[in-house]
């Protein structure tokens, strides 16, 4: 039986580009796997991890005979990306990406690719602060939640390989209009992120008589910030790709926070601890909803 | 050679209290071990978990004879409690207590103990979200940081026999005053929960086209939200008893979240990504510290 896709072209060899190669290969699902990136020493990692089959750093040689084409770059440069392979890529060349940011980026990759119908926005959510295609693993996306995103110009084909591909590494794909994909994910995941930093940026330079307050950090702080940990391009692209829904949702944020601290300014324990439980009872839910 | 305190009874005998007895126990450092509580099924299980050699559930019995008295309840409590013991508790009996607020509960036991000069303050940066007995473990402390805040009333020996239990059970000790304490535990330890709290209050009963987006939570939300499945009732009382410190850490990071979201509104790629690598580094080194 053939692949899914004959040759498969992935830029941006790391976490998750990095995983859906190995997995996509594990499972037979591509034959031949090109990888292409910006940095020498993490294109060596994916070549010599068996990540990749070859490695390209120009576009010609990177998308020639593609059939499906992988963009795992910051979001911020889908288009640019894009816009490179352009005039190289086969006719008939499916185009994905797996950016947290949809809306913006999807019409980008359409506006630039020969054939709009082939562009299919995906995101897979399996993210984490690991980078680089050292962290990369085939067994990311297992039981993960990948959300494809199509347009009304999307073709159905294109859609049902691109949809057979993630459903071959183990995710179950869910799809949506790209606007209420960035409107959740800006709640559940590029807020969080937001916060993380924040936190990061008060507490970096900040000392009590003299003592630098993350001396005392415990695992409180540790597990809250963790995020924070993760590559500052990547968080900028998205932060800015999608600023309008994650400062709606930052604005929710803050009235919550308001909420809480009216409650502690007026000393109102009965309050507070109502509002600290219902919290923490949906908290515990999104455990369990995790198994 | 006799146990540094022949008697100890613990109120609480909850994560830290509990792990404290089971630590104390194995390191020889204490006789017997009286728990006390509210809760008779946490009672049950520290007394067949071994924590504790017997449980007593009103305070005359609970404290007569005891050489140290561990106040492990919501700093909320302490107060309460010291009053209801104090009648009871022996000539020179020790006491102490592991809350997350020095200060203002340092100064109320300090008002209903018959020996001011023996009541020492205490807080091993040691908690997590789990709680209760079952959870208790006598490696807890290992490595970890516990802080002391004398005051100017506190005795030489009842602070070193204090300290002595605590390095007895691997912590490292650093004394400190008490407002130092409540600040410095406001910026790495209430603010990160007050956080944590806010965003499950502002995303519980969120939706979009009428999905909830909770539904799609990823590893960065739990992460970021892990400590606001802890016991509401003890942040309630810690976020209430720091409430002047608290706020003030509020209002660094509503001024950090100020910043961040200037640069998302003024689409400033250049400055946001500095910010957000600075904040990255900070994190790292976080990280790194902790070994």
């Amino acid at each position: 039986m053939s692949p899914l896709f004959g040759r498969l072209t992935v830029a941006g060899v790391g976490l998750i580009g990095g995983s859906l190669a190995l997995a996509a290969r594990a499972a037979g699902l591509v034959g031949e796997v090109v990888g292409v990136g910006r940095s020498e020493a993490n294109l060596r990692v994916a070549r010599e991890r068996g990540i990749v089959d070859r490695v390209e750093t120009d576009p010609p040689a990177a998308v020639a005979g593609a059939d499906l084409v992988v963009l795992a770059v910051p979001v911020g440069s889908c288009a640019t990306v894009a816009e490179a392979f352009r005039p190289h890529a086969a006719p008939g060349a499916v185009l994905t990406d797996v950016g947290s940011v949809k809306a913006e980026p999807v019409a980008a990759m359409e506006a630039r690719w020969s054939d709009p119908g082939l562009v299919v926005g995906g995101h897979p959510i399996a993210g984490s602060e690991a980078a680089g295609a050292s962290a990369a693993r085939p067994e990311l996306f297992r039981d993960r939640l990948c959300i494809l995103t199509p347009t009304v110009r999307t073709r159905p084909d294109a859609l049902g390989r691109v949809r057979a591909l993630w459903e071959g590494v183990g995710a179950r794909v869910e799809e949506m209009d790209a606007g209420a994909h960035d409107a959740i994910l800006a709640r559940v995941s590029h807020l969080p992120h937001l916060v993380a930093y924040a936190l990061m940026d008060a507490l970096a330079g900040a000392r009590v008589d003299g003592r630098p307050v993350l001396d005392y950090a415990g695992g409180g702080l540790r597990d809250t910030t963790r995020i924070a940990g993760s590559l500052a391009e990547l968080w900028r692209d998205i932060a800015l790709a999608n600023a309008g829904p994650l400062r709606a949702a930052l604005a929710e944020f803050r009235a919550a926070l308001d909420r809480l601290d009216a409650l502690i300014a007026a000393g109102d324990a009965a309050g507070l601890g109502a509002a600290l439980d219902a919290a923490r009872a949906a908290r515990r839910r999104v455990d369990e909803d995790a198994g």
